[in-house]
């Protein structure tokens, strides 16, 4: 472990699934940590892998250098923080509980006024993720304590640093969150079109994942066609092109729901109607930007 | 080209961009290629790259022991062919015509009752991807044909065979078109939700697609509950815990229009509703399968 900073003495502060398993990856790489949860025994399991166990939030506090927050809500971090203000200046709070934007610019307005350096991460796993290569953690506030503990941070998954106003940690964890669900929708709304001819939703998904796959390379064309405000460059499908009534029609046909695609046809719709059909299908982000 | 099956004489009916595309890959792999088009001038370019231009779609049915027919829509597939039904005889269709599950099945009986051996075919890619790597072409109809031309077809793209029901190919075909739009729905309301804090497009896009394509993973594991029918195995998230209200109020706080993840939280309630909650994610595909 010569290339990480495991000298630096770490406190986690909750230990659901999540904090246990932030926990767990720091004392296999050798950091020294302490581990607190308002309910006792949590802590066992960490014990028997080397963590010391604290009495009290504030005796955890104490030790560490870095304090992990990975707490139920905003309410909670407040509950057991506020009284250890004190105790955290001079620290570097890494708070993963989730939170709001609003919630976390909140915190960082606290923490900056309590003279405690605030990093705010929102992390893009389950547990037992933790640490594996598919774990994504975003992390937005200090730029310095991103950088001063990024061998550590990296010790959870790939971590990426948005910026210093705390609420793109978590504007961006709800955003990606936005998107998985409604492509897990779509996804199941293909399944069920096709489940009465007799496919199962198995083989549906074989060849579904690696098609959204692919799909997913249209993504950077339509972020640069959003950033450049010309929805009428070349290449870019136009909406009247992007109709979906044969999509609805054979959903119908199928007997199944049309309401996960009439989303994607109203927002469609309404740029036609705002004689916008000769442009290209990113336009539909207006029909999102300005609710009807 | 000692593998393929090069001394099959092709003829391609339609020279749109994608069935000029679908004739330039057959040239290209030493294919004799005829070709037609109702409106005059469009066999040039292919011509010159060696293919024989027919003066009727006759003719060119005539120099075909295998027929791709790539017209504007199912009208026209029965207007060009239903003349030459009986030249078409003992050859092989392949349509790769958009057409729905209904039109592609009707066409199948058509061509059964006249002697035609019929392939269908759903096109996974824009003309120019032809030949490429991202291709996908998805078959249903006669296995026979599909087998005994399959070297043909694969120069196209990625071939999967779908079953005997001719309509399969189209049905895929929209189930994962839907699934698509539905996703770049979900991609863009992500984009617009962090707009507002100054994030670009394609500064989203560049963490959305590789998280989307992670999150393709869950696809199969999705599969695998609704094929068995038992919503309430461990390991998926359940409805109560996936509420996307931190979603729609993060989506309401930055101005954006809540419509996209709408119908998701629609699907979820309607679940929940019925006593659902406790069960996985996945259980979502009822609502799907039962319109409101």
């Amino acid at each position: 472990m010569t290339t990480t900073d495991s000298g630096v003495r770490v406190s986690v502060l909750g230990l659901g699934a999540m904090g246990s398993a932030l926990a767990g990856a720091l004392l296999k790489a050798g950091y020294p940590t302490t581990c607190w949860n308002r309910s006792p025994g949590k802590a066992d399991g960490l014990v028997a892998r080397g963590a010391e166990a604290a009495g009290t939030a504030g005796d955890a506090v104490r030790a560490g250098q870095v304090v992990i927050a990975c707490l139920l809500d905003h309410a909670s971090v407040h509950e057991v923080l506020d009284p250890l203000a004190g105790e955290l200046a001079g620290r570097t709070l890494v708070n993963v509980t989730t939170t709001s934007p609003e919630q976390s610019r909140e915190l960082a307005d606290w923490a900056a006024r309590a003279g405690i350096t605030y990093l705010d991460g929102g992390i893009m796993a389950v547990p037992h993720m933790i640490g594996g290569p598919g774990a994504s953690v975003l992390y937005s506030g200090s730029a310095d304590a991103f950088h001063q503990y990024r061998p550590l941070l990296d010790l959870w998954g790939t971590s990426t640093y948005l910026g210093e106003d705390a609420g793109l940690a978590p504007l961006y964890d709800l955003a990606l969150l936005a998107a998985m669900y409604v492509m897990f929708a779509g996804f199941l709304h293909g399944a069920a079109m096709v489940a009465p001819a007799g496919v199962t939703a198995s083989a549906f998904a074989a060849l579904a994942a690696p098609w959204l796959t692919a799909m997913t390379g249209g993504f950077e064309g339509f972020g640069a066609v959003v950033d450049g405000g010309d929805y009428t460059v070349e290449g870019q499908q136009s909406l009247h092109f992007s109709s979906l009534d044969d999509i609805l029609a054979a959903s119908s046909g199928q007997g199944v729901s049309t309401e996960v695609v009439d989303m994607v046809q109203r927002l469609i719709q309404r740029q036609i109607d705002a004689g916008h059909g000769d442009e290209g299908f990113a336009r539909i982000i207006e029909s999102i930007r300005h609710p009807a």
